[in-house]
């Protein structure tokens, strides 16, 4: 039931839609990181959908905001418990259904919510509709590299995935990277357990030969491993939802885990807390590089209107990456640009 | 075609086979490893299998190895690039697969090779064979985590895997975890994409439903994610070697990374050099904590003898590492707890 055509882009508009119920913040966070996002892109207006006798007070606090921003009272919320199907069933109404239908109806230009993945993806589904030419949406995210950013999808939408979709992802996560990177002619890598062509698992063969066949617009690198992902080998990373999520929170432990022992290394002596005093610029600069606010905002990619995901315990900083992500992606035209690549190669044989 | 019973432990012998041939370094690092090794663990012993030419002027250099060390003369050797089959067809008589057979044949307490994975694990399954009960052995580690350390497996012998593959992992993870880590009980996770039981892939479920019936050695604690990895919120987590390699690799590749922009942070400028200079014993602190080559070591579970893999990269230190690990599980007895631990419970029903 895919929509016959992309909904207009909107450019001038960047008209976002805010889920405020969700995430462990709540509308303070999602209220407070509208506001960071409204100052940093000032011609941004906002819909905010939750609970009007929280979310009003709050709003007053932000002057700027609150001149560009509507409030649409919602009762119901979908909790980060609830499972996609209840959503699905009852969710219509919530803060978060109600956020995805502005942008079903040309209300909104897209939505960015920290609620429930699985609710926001399955909601996202139905009301927006997947792209023509697209048989899965994926989540993608940009994750920091040791050379600079990456892209890397699916982080969790399908947990089973076919060589088409694989496939999908490989154009639209190129789409992204040249869009939200910058990137002409992206690289791209499928991740697998060895470089070498007799590894791993065989379904991968035949989508690297498939990738091969597809390439007209990224630069296929063929099988990556667990270490290219934060080394940034490719621009695009490739892989099913299983192994994405398992990667990508493997990477945000590491990384806590790491800071977590520099942290009481340095608190070790009392020399090594002088020294720690003296080098703060540089673990600040640390602390940027590695923030995962900064990389805050997985995309949903091949549905027919732009959702973002804030994660659930960012806070305002990270709540208005998510933000900017969203107007980046409408800026640019992702979806647009998505159908056109696309009906350039027939995927329709891989069914 | 198992073996019947597990062969003898040879408790007072510490006789450990070196594969000299495989890894980056080559013999040097494997004979320089085993003398490393041998000062640690003054009872043991080893057999050097590769070419003599050069493994004897090496030797020359370690008086206390020399003592206790004979070198078997190999003229081939098994590459870094061969497919596991071509290993198999060709490698009988390679330093590798000789240093296996002198396990098979009772010469050897364990084996400790840097090269193939694949050629060694395929060499081990033919030449070892599995334990009585197992029906797929397992490559497990022991990883950092911000408690202390964890066993997890399958780091990539099996790239998909049955539900009776993940229960065995789990069993034999359990008994690793006693053995090596010393916990009495240990607990389990069993690595997903959610930790709510209606997430992720259907076999897991099931997976977990039997975890839950098998647990009279350890306790389940259902569901983890990839950041319970780092966090070490179970002593065990079992996953298919698909996935546990790609985390594992992710682990290193994200450890690296933030090594590699704390040292750039570190460096920008002349105050925080100074920092950095003042912090260097917690610096040292933390390179110990995170520093590879203290976990080197990678467990062949589930055969009739003991195989371990050193990472091909490391050096000596790391090498020695690796022997330490092997001796570890000979000590222990881990294979004939295995067998009696599995006796006690019926995976048949699995088939």
């Amino acid at each position: 039931m895919a929509a016959a055509e992309s909904r207009p882009a909107m450019k001038s508009r960047n008209l976002i839609a805010i889920d405020a119920m969700g995430g462990d913040e709540g509308p303070a966070a999602a209220i407070a990181g509208a506001s960071v996002a409204k100052e940093r892109f000032p011609e941004s207006k906002f819909m905010v959908f939750g609970d009007e006798s929280v979310c009003r007070p709050l709003m007053a606090k932000y002057k700027q905001l609150s001149s560009d921003c509507d409030i649409i009272h919602t009762s119901e919320e979908i909790t980060a418990e609830a499972k996609p199907s209840v959503a699905l069933r009852r969710g219509r109404s919530s803060s978060m259904g109600m956020a995805i239908q502005a942008v079903a109806h040309g209300k909104a230009d897209a939505v960015v919510s920290a609620g429930n993945t699985g609710a926001l993806m399955a909601m996202s589904k139905v009301f927006l509709k997947t792209l023509p030419g697209i048989s899965r949406p994926a989540i993608a995210g940009l994750i920091p590299t040791r050379r600079s950013e990456s892209v890397f999808l699916d982080l969790g939408a399908n947990v089973e995935c076919s060589k088409r979709n694989l496939v999908e992802f490989a154009c639209m996560g190129t789409i992204l990277a040249r869009a939200v990177l910058g990137v002409v002619r992206p690289t791209v890598g499928l991740l697998n357990v060895g470089q070498e062509e007799f590894k791993g698992k065989s379904d991968l063969q035949e989508v690297a030969n498939l990738l091969r066949r597809y390439d007209q617009h990224f630069e296929f690198k063929g099988f990556v491993e667990g270490d290219d992902v934060a080394t940034g080998t490719t621009d695009v990373v490739v892989t099913d939802g299983f192994t994405g999520n398992v990667a990508l929170k493997v990477m945000e432990g590491v990384a806590q885990a790491y800071s977590d022992f520099l942290r009481r290394s340095l608190r070790s002596s009392l020399v090594s807390r002088v020294g720690a005093l003296l080098a703060s610029s540089a673990f600040e600069r640390l602390r940027l590089k590695v923030d995962p606010r900064r990389h805050n905002g997985a995309m949903f990619v091949g549905l027919n209107g732009v959702a973002v995901k804030s994660h659930g315990g960012t806070d305002s900083v990270g709540f208005a990456n998510a933000v900017g992500v969203g107007i980046d992606i409408v800026k640019q035209g992702v979806n647009d640009r998505i159908i056109s690549d696309l009906a350039e190669i027939d995927l329709a044989e891989l069914e």
